[in-house]
């Protein structure tokens, strides 16, 4: 199952996806930040144990072999990366982002981070801001018709990101051959904590000219 | 919560912590995974919905009321950081990495990334790799004695990350003052994948002097 597909998807079934399988990850979400901040006594947290490995029995009866790849829709290019780790709708480790692409190029999203992204006591995890950083830029990338593999992703942690309301951006900087650049940040109420810069290829099956290999490491 | 304290706790309640609450998390790990890939019918989905909504609720019959912060723990300095992102025993979002410290500063750790850490197709996400870096390259840090706040992380991807069993390691390349610079990479089974050189900064408040900003950013 781990491939880009083409499926055409009607829009009430991708309504009904949203709904159903979108629905059962939003609940998975709020029920992680319960497990992890749940001071409840042992005896009911070993009986929820194991309703929860009964669920997971149940869920298991049919199930895909192993991830979800991307399914993109001949029918307007929409695609679905419905397990992607950042913004995917069924993967109740994604928070998940949803990033607006706008005209002019800028990709923006704002969103919350509780509990579960946490490093630094109260602070989100420096790895989850690069994370994030890594899917937006890309997305701006993409924006720019200039879809690819992250190459090289730089971060600047400016000052510690708190939990809570948080705001990401990125835009293409400029476009050199088959690298893009592309710079972008996380933002709270009182301005950018963390700043990126990342350079994405093209991959070699998607460029015209398969020879030589991508020199983005020079 | 969300703060570092100091906390006596015996191996006996450490032990039991590991049994009960790390347990309910390694089950609500499976879930995600199960939840993610499922394909049992709407109907089947609409009600375990409901069964999880409603566990999630006696969880949070008692809870801590914010994020877990850190717990030093006074008898052998071990700490607890339940909640951390990448190695928080109590968070369903960490895979978790179980990371060693070598005598010689190496940090190294072996971990599994199945559909839910998924970015392209059958791919580990390119930001999942910075998240799982930024650990460990600060963890190096502090094997160290160098612990620190991360001030700059870079990732270069030199070929695609699969999904399932890796490698990551970091180790402290050198020592410039407040700044440590650690240098670590991730590796399947043919060889490193992302490299990394992150550089980690002491704390203004755990420095003996306080004075002055950071220069890492120059």
């Amino acid at each position: 199952m781990s491939d880009y597909r083409i499926e055409e998807v009607t829009e009430e079934q991708l309504a009904r996806e949203r709904e159903v399988q979108g629905g059962l990850a939003a609940t998975t979400r709020e029920l992680i930040d319960a497990v992890l901040r749940s001071t409840v006594p042992d005896d009911e947290m070993i009986e929820i144990r194991k309703e929860l490995a009964a669920i997971t029995e149940r869920l298991r009866a049919s199930q895909i072999p192993s991830s979800h790849g991307v399914t993109i829709n001949p029918e307007g290019g929409t695609s679905r990366n419905y397990g992607n780790a950042v913004v995917g709708m069924r993967n109740p480790i994604a928070p998940p982002l949803d990033i607006t692409w706008h005209e002019d190029g800028l990709v923006t999203t704002d969103f919350h981070l509780g509990a579960a992204y946490e490093g630094p006591p109260g602070l989100v995890h420096g790895g989850v801001s690069a994370l994030l950083l890594d899917q937006v830029a890309g997305e701006a990338a993409a924006a720019g018709h200039k879809a690819g593999m992250t190459g090289t992703l730089s971060l600047r942690y400016e000052r510690p990101t708190p939990l809570g309301e948080l705001h990401a951006e990125a835009k293409v900087d400029r476009v050199e051959g088959i690298k893009t650049i592309v710079v972008g940040h996380i933002s709270d109420s009182e301005g950018p904590t963390v700043r990126c810069e990342g350079i994405f290829i093209m991959p070699r099956w998607a460029r015209e000219n398969g020879e030589g290999k991508p020199s983005i490491f020079e």
